[in-house]
């Protein structure tokens, strides 16, 4: 490929509306281009990286028996109405109506899609276990488009579904995914991508994980543990609050008027946060009375934990007047309300604590949660409600804990029956008996995974490609060509060789030394042949990595002797 | 791939929702299966198929130069209403509102984003010429989505667009992708696709050539000329009549008392129906009045023609109360209409003609066209309105024209500066002055070929699939491996040696051979190995191509040498 024929113009300039790494490379590299929100267009260098992508997810699913398929973009209500989700998802499913006014929507994942093929086709359990995906456009009406390609509304997406007689077999087959994930990310060059335990979300299913790409720019809050490799979305990871031995108080009323707020109390009572005790309040969907969670003063509520307890999408809750609650005072000691009461495990054995005293302008101090609280009109017992925190405690192995931001490339989910029992598909099993098999789906954002390597692998002036997913694996760079046509020869010659090997990009336009390498470093080939008239007359040629780890001048007739072996070097690095 | 493990079931019975063969087939074989009207779903084999079609595709398409990019299949409607195509386009282009009430579209085509993302990338005349395209999923509304895969409303296609400063360059450019076509299709294996002049349609421009597979299963008619290579849809063919020499009749008014039509006439008069003279009235899109076309009895008006004449949507009209027209009895001679009137070239010269009088229940005989018709009110033109017949003489040699049917496969398009001048997008020329580029437009149907090639290539049991799209290459029956466990084992032998070089399907079920044989003809594979007790005795295996022209034992010994011959032999006959 000519440069000077590469459609997509490259910029210096920071756009105003980037402030991720790789929204704002893909921008200035001339990768993509922004249709409507959330909505891009790709220009051919995304396009050339992203088929190397999928034609790597691709092989990794074939390897683990994978058959590929395509469901459709567009799907009829009926078939999202069998499995319930019609109704059950929100305003992200994109719902429309065709020219005969019947009811349409834009597929943004395929478990019905998959079981409406599956059903008809595998009636037997000779043909299980199987598993079929495809890589495909799909739409999700994302209310917070941002970064680029890391949060859209159209994307490409590997899906896979895989389909078992037993739970034990997709348990296996769960493992094998779970490892041809990792060797697609260590494919595509990624070192820095940890599964961890997630929610299930809308998808329901009973055990899940996400494949996270550890970066300040995600969206995802992971905790990690360096001892026993505990990993969890903050969503769904346990906490083991630590706790402070204190002697039992005694209860007394203080005036605290206009105290609201945790930092309001532990301020005027001169304690740390973890000696109070606080209420947080929410209005749970589909029912009238609110939900009260008292949870120590130290943490905040988890409401993708609480939604889980409670079987419901939770909201939180400011409170009308006919509520029999005292915001901004409310406590366990004395209160009489209708809500329902959670009781999160941080307030286990906790004593001496400060609460409200459910009165306006009151609280409580010397509050101990098991005498004053339990055995009066309260459940007793103490829920995981909490959400986990720096330095907290590992859940597993108690080693000190380490939150950190992730973004998900990618995610694995035990379905179980979900779907398979909605839309009634059924096997006759080697008994004779019907049964509905059992599901496992598996995804990867294919754009993600392009924005996700610029996330992992750039410097100040560009992205890094890994060697298995570059656009090209090697540019040339003509220097003076205009003033030299020397130059512009002897680069053309070394091109059209090294065209019959690789994928070589020739900057072919006559421009200044500046602009050929901030250009190549945008474009971020791993492999840099630099032709200038002061070397070619002493018969040598500048090669430099992108990653500027290598930099050597060599004898022309030694060039394609040391392309080969750093080309070499770089497949050999992937993913290390 | 194992065929125990292959997802899809095939059977023996015609579904009844079919009538095209290769609809029959996509069923029967497990290829597609129908998710809503115009929407399917591909199962592995026809997702295999549609791989390597693409691929062939993508290979011809980058050998005139072509960047692959990446479009979003849906559009925001500002991007269409730039263009006017938002509001000219009827309900086959779908339109929906987002989350926010913002209106979205899905893509049937994508000359609007091709010029939304060239028009900021290519500004200079040194980029140019340039040509991106796209492989991807498509929809159209399609009203009367019928056949399969042939007109669906959901539909994966390469489209591709090319831009030049030029419009020599682009005639140049659009010949070279008129032959990468023919290309394309002849190594998909097509030997019966030919192309057309076409109609430009609601694309716009100025020359197009559609890819028809002759077949009688097509919606299109086709003008073909044996003798000098003539072909055009019959959309835009353009009509030489024969004309038979007459003496100028006498007007002669008749009483014809309820004769509305031509049989009634030529019944009546005992004369050719080439003698009458009828006339079409047409409404016209966005005009009060009505316009009339005159033409011979043997021939019909082409709608698609007329509207190109008049520039603007036509619909036969059959009159309300106040027209100034005598429906049914509406001739040239005397009528005076404020409606607009056209003469079509089959009545150039035409004497002793039978036509409408102009008054209810009477036509005249002796009509000269000539004498009685022109030079009065009327234009002094005749139009080529009519619609080409079965027979007719070639417009170009004269030869005797054959009408066939044909299923369009792609089309090209010369689009001029349509889009460019509505969607604003310049470039710098060399004397510095701002210019618009001109466009041209390129597409095929993937699943379109993919049923198209059922079409051309099939016998009695199933499709043929050529050797460069075949979803594997070779089929290897093992038939009462149950009984002889050396049979199961041979078979697997063969396919463990034969799968390190080709794509290999084996057929490890415990069937009888007319089971096997059935699935093997759907699947349609363009070499069988068959692995029996019989032949295993004498040391023999046998080969058997699917369009059953080649049928061997051959020593187990030679199998590899010979499978290796039979390969060659087929990759050689492609697109023959």
């Amino acid at each position: 490929m000519l440069l000077s024929k590469l459609l997509g113009e490259r910029f210096k300039e920071k756009p105003a509306e980037a402030s991720m790494i790789s929204h704002i490379f893909l921008l200035r590299g001339g990768y993509v281009r922004q249709v409507a929100t959330g909505i891009y267009s790709l220009l051919p260098p995304a396009k050339r990286i992203v088929a190397k992508i999928e034609q790597i997810i691709r092989e990794e699913m074939d390897n683990i028996d994978g058959q590929e398929v395509l469901f459709p973009v567009v799907m009829p209500a009926e078939l999202w109405q069998e499995s319930g989700r019609y109704e059950s998802v929100g305003s992200e499913l994109l719902r429309m109506k065709d020219r005969n006014g019947h009811s349409l929507l834009l597929g943004m994942t395929h478990e019905e899609a998959s079981v409406h093929m599956a059903r008809t086709e595998a009636t037997s359990y000779t043909k299980f276990p199987f598993m079929i995906y495809q890589i495909q456009t799909k739409f999700r009406d994302e209310p917070r488009a941002r970064g680029g390609l890391i949060r859209v509304r159209e994307f490409t997406m590997k899906d896979a579904y895989s389909f078992h007689t037993t739970q034990e077999d997709l348990a296996e087959y769960y493992q094998q995914c779970h490892e041809a994930y990792e060797k697609i990310f260590r494919r595509a060059g990624f070192s820095n991508i940890v599964s961890v335990e997630s929610d299930t979300g809308m998808m329901g299913g009973s055990l899940a994980h996400e494949f996270m790409l550890i970066s300040e720019g995600g969206e995802d809050n992971l905790v990690l543990c360096p001892a026993c490799q505990y990993r969890a979305n903050v969503e769904v990871s346990a906490v083991k609050p630590s706790h402070t031995e204190r002697p039992e108080g005694t209860p007394s009323l203080h005036h605290t008027p206009g105290m609201t707020t945790i930092e309001d109390l532990y301020e005027f009572f001169k304690i740390d946060k973890s000696q109070t005790l606080k209420a947080a309040v929410f209005a749970v969907e589909g029912q009238e009375k609110p939900i009260v969670v008292f949870l120590r003063g130290d943490y905040d509520v988890n409401e993708a934990k609480l939604r889980r307890v409670v079987g419901a999408n939770v909201f939180p809750y400011a409170g009308n007047e006919e509520d029999d609650l005292c915001f901004g005072f409310i406590g366990p000691h004395g209160l009489e309300t209708s809500a329902r009461v959670f009781f999160d495990a941080s307030l286990m054995g906790e004593n001496d604590l400060v609460s409200g005293a459910n009165q306006k302008d009151y609280h409580y101090t010397g509050i101990n949660v098991t005498k004053e609280c339990l055995g009066k009109s309260f459940p007793e017992e103490f829920y995981d409600l909490a959400k986990a925190r720096q330095g907290d405690p590992c859940p597993a192995c108690g080693h000190t804990t380490d939150l950190r931001r992730g973004i998900e490339m990618g995610n694995i989910f035990q379905l179980g029956r979900k779907y398979t029992e909605s839309m009634d598909m059924t096997y006759v099993d080697s008994d004779g008996q019907r049964r509905h098999p059992i599901m496992g789906c598996y995804g990867i954002g294919v754009g993600r995974m392009l924005a996700g390597a610029i996330e992992e692998h750039h410097d100040d002036y560009g992205p890094i490609w890994p060697i298995s997913i570059a656009p090209w694996q090697i540019h040339i760079c003509s220097l003076g060509a205009g003033k030299s046509p020397e130059v512009g020869e002897a680069a053309r010659s070394i091109y059209d060789k090294l065209s019959a090997r690789y994928e070589v990009l020739l900057d072919d336009r006559d421009v200044t030394a500046g602009v050929a390498f901030a250009d190549a470093d945008l474009l971020g080939v791993p492999l840099r042949v630099i032709v200038g008239k002061r070397g070619l007359d002493k018969g040598e040629i500048e090669l430099v990595r992108r990653d500027k780890s290598v930099r050597v001048m060599v004898p022309l007739e030694n060039l394609e002797a040391e392309i080969d072996a750093q080309m070499k070097a770089l497949w050999e690095e992937l993913g290390s």
